[in-house]
């Protein structure tokens, strides 16, 4: 097997994470599906969403319509909105000397 | 420092990695800082793209316009244009029990 840089390997752990959440080997994810993922994985999106009215605030963001599976589209959604906030938290930690342009 | 979960700091990574490229703590990369950044975190995209034509056919494909710096937006353009494909890799390994919809 190939040696994979850091980037290469955060990639591969976010689709292989999503994927491995399904157990039926379907398309998309059922809520309880995602629900473990989010509790195993994203701890701390869970600590205020830890409800059913939490989880439900989190899907509508995400795009997931009611009754809906949730797809590798709405995960990604998620993925993008976190990474968004960190980038923004870790520009705000360097100071004024770094006024990066946030999503 | 807390406990981080393999998503977690995947997402932690291609944030990090972003930021640390910038050697003039700006808001966006240079052409060169992100070349160095793919050559040495996406060597496989680089195998193609190695020319000067390559790399220019890589930052329009993110959206980067001519003489622009490269911002976290359109590093992720990037970042979802590998994901989505290495999800449809994944996808097709699986056969045709897996029918994953892409982005």
């Amino acid at each position: 097997m190939a040696q994979f840089s850091d980037l290469e390997k955060a990639i591969n752990t976010l689709v292989t994470q999503f994927h491995s959440a399904s157990g039926s080997n379907s398309s998309t994810l059922k809520t309880d599906e995602f629900k473990n993922l989010l509790s195993s994985q994203m701890p701390t999106l869970m600590k205020g969403g830890g409800s059913e009215q939490g989880l439900s605030e989190i899907l509508r963001k995400m795009g997931v319509g009611d009754g809906e599976g949730i797809s590798f589209k709405h995960f990604w959604n998620l993925i993008q909105s976190v990474a968004t906030s960190q980038y923004g938290l870790l520009a705000s930690q360097m100071g004024s000397s770094c006024n990066c342009i946030l999503l």
